[in-house]
């Protein structure tokens, strides 16, 4: 143990403690206010007026917390807490944008749990060597604007933004018009450039899946974020007559579709072992009429998994497919999206066992689980640019982008004092 | 033979030989000038502006030669050619009205070879003892206003029309109200009752199949209507997030219809002799995201046969499948329209076979062939009422609904020469 590491882990371990649960539930509170629903659900899509309000709620909490407040060019909010160095700071956070209709807790919970770590170091009394950055990134959703997670891949690659400028919304308005009038809304503020230098990057966020509360755990060390591949197949036939068309002389694209998403099951079943997920989400039959025979039906597969190799057997059986179309029809698809695995760097999930390990003791609970995360998150962009990893908390049923979104109270004090622990030692390196 | 049977005969042997396909072309073209597109098609929803026209266009063709015409409570148009005898009249006609985008004929070639053979009695100078009317029902497609064939189904069965005045256009727009228009447009016109006695019903159209084509064979003698029945198949899962939910914890609803759907098609194909035809037409997908495993399938089965048995062992399989359904996921289903078979009677298909050969014959072509309608007309009400039967000319590749409907112009004049000796014959019993 060196003379450096003791005050640090010192310092963790005091921040930790220092949390104040009834704090951190009142702040979930007020930023649910902004598009809160009679059904418990939060609807604040990215850069809608309640969005652009809920932001000033935010810079006005961190604020009051004695941070400096930044913003860059894709309306990310940073809320700084100074180090006693001038060095790159330690950045944690997440999104504070929903689905159409959302929980209370996926990505404000990372926020505000953020702001609470500075709180509690506040509280407690430490400086840290390094800044500590909160981050409210921008459309992490991607359901107003496609696609998600816009504001950490564009702070990381600043390339990638005259491109997402271009998305449009369902009321055909421009990202990039709806991202100057935030500028503008918040013209106060420094703006802070853009893929600058990072220390290490840490998010918390509810795990969105049912693994944690399966096994009983509080805290998840997230390892990775599993690789994904979006398909569109679109198979083709001749529309025609439900009662005059022979069954022999069908090209019944519909046909062809069932008789190919059926082998698509079953190679997902062959593989389950591999935990191969598979998800025939988005289906457009055309002509859909109940007596017409569908001349097109094109189908999204969404197809994730740990094992890059098996994804790349999985598009070779589709590629396959084409050849073993139903007679009369055809098969074509192309790859919309796709995203290598991420994984967390050992030292960091170290790091975060640790401070998971310590709050779940303290709390008489069980030891941490190591996942991965089966749902994209900022922190998987942000990994390209300086050392990162999460921490999950159960969702109840695994449920999110839904009002039904819920984690006990209890679980998401444990995960802000692992968030603070990791975030302190993280800024006294 | 009895003294009546010859000179009826003859009539109908003059009738058909009358039949002018310059005029009948001629007027197959000025009718699709209402509602003509830059395709070829036609688009002339019910009761629209444009059909509205197209009858008032009907009507001067139809007093042209002679005919009185009336209307019904549900705007079907009736044109009469006196008869010497005040008896019930012999019907025959179809439909003006078409697909969003149609053919030159589906319908309207039933409607314009009914007045062709008051034309061609008119040029022979026949009087026939029974009054000879020619029909356009309101309404056969059923594609502005569901279900179809309303003004056939109403007219047998007065008491039908209330509930169908409630059908609603996508704008809006209720039948009632479209229907009340199109009255007051024509109230220059007598107004016939519904239900009133007719002697007999023969319907000309064309195939929209491919059997007579592949056959070689210009004229079908059609020996009826298929069975059908229309299902509408729920499968219910829970919507979860396509990243996050293990393959073994999904209610993945699509999969419990793509499930379903390949053993429905397996038993259609395990009954192919017995010309069993399956359409999975239209399907809801909730929420019908990428991302998102479907909680919600919901898809049409349209399923026709000649044998009403096999339907209802197919019906007895759908029953078991709910018990079959995947884990987790419910199947439930719910027959939205069922109609046993249409069998037409044996004199009046025995007539028509006979109008068929002499037109055939004296053609150099091949002998009629019996077919069954895959499709429902009008026919198929007015069998309830009358004796009835219809006559089908070949469909090129077995297109319809589509602007690529066609039957060639000798085909054409066939099947309006055996109309003419078929109506000849049943007005003069």
């Amino acid at each position: 143990m060196t003379q450096q590491e003791q005050p640090a882990a010192d310092a963790a371990e005091r921040a930790q403690d220092h949390v104040d649960n009834g704090r951190l539930q009142a702040a979930i509170a007020a930023l649910a206010a902004y598009g809160g629903r009679d059904d418990g659900g939060v609807s604040r899509e990215t850069l809608t007026p309640i969005d652009l309000a809920a932001r000033r709620h935010l810079i006005g909490q961190a604020r009051a917390l004695g941070c400096e407040v930044g913003i860059d060019d894709c309306a990310n909010l940073f809320f700084r807490r100074p180090g006693s160095d001038d060095l790159p700071p330690v950045l944690t956070g997440s999104h504070a944008d929903t689905q159409p209709v959302g929980g209370k807790l996926d990505g404000a919970y990372g926020v505000l749990a953020g702001l609470e770590v500075i709180a509690a170091l506040n509280d407690a009394g430490i400086r840290t060597r390094r800044p500590i950055e909160v981050v409210a990134w921008t459309n992490e959703e991607g359901s107003r604007f496609g696609p998600g997670a816009m504001g950490s891949s564009a702070f990381v690659d600043p390339s990638r933004l005259p491109a997402y400028r271009d998305a449009v919304d369902a009321d055909g308005v421009r990202f990039g018009d709806a991202l100057d009038a935030a500028l503008s809304d918040s013209a106060d503020l420094p703006r802070v450039p853009m893929a600058r230098p990072l220390s290490a990057c840490v998010e918390l966020h509810i795990e969105q899946g049912p693994v944690l509360e399966r096994a009983g755990v509080p805290l998840g060390v997230v390892n990775g974020i599993q690789s994904v591949r979006w398909y569109r197949v679109t198979c083709g036939g001749t529309m025609a007559h439900a009662g005059t068309t022979p069954m022999n002389e069908r090209a019944d694209a519909m046909h062809a579709a069932i008789d190919l998403a059926q082998r698509l099951y079953a190679f997902a079943a062959a593989h389950a072992a591999s935990e191969l997920r598979l998800t025939l989400g988005r289906w457009l039959v055309a002509p859909n009429s109940v007596n017409t025979i569908p001349g097109t039906v094109e189908f999204t597969v969404d197809v994730r998994c740990v094992d890059e190799s098996l994804l790349d057997r999985f598009e070779a059986m589709l590629g396959g497919a084409i050849a073993q179309a139903l007679p009369r029809c055809t098969i074509a698809y192309d790859c919309f999206f796709r995203r290598e695995p991420t994984r967390f760097p050992g030292d960091m999930l170290s790091l975060i066992e640790k401070a998971c390990a310590r709050a779940s003791a303290r709390a008489g609970r069980g030891a941490p689980m190591a996942l991965t995360s089966g749902a994209f998150h900022d922190a998987m962009y942000v990994a390209e640019h300086c050392p990162t990893a999460m921490i999950f908390v159960p969702s109840r049923g695994g449920i999110s982008h839904n009002a039904a979104e819920h984690t006990e109270p209890h679980d998401l004090l444990l995960g802000a004092q692992a968030l603070a622990y990791t975030v302190t030692a993280l800024a006294n390196r």
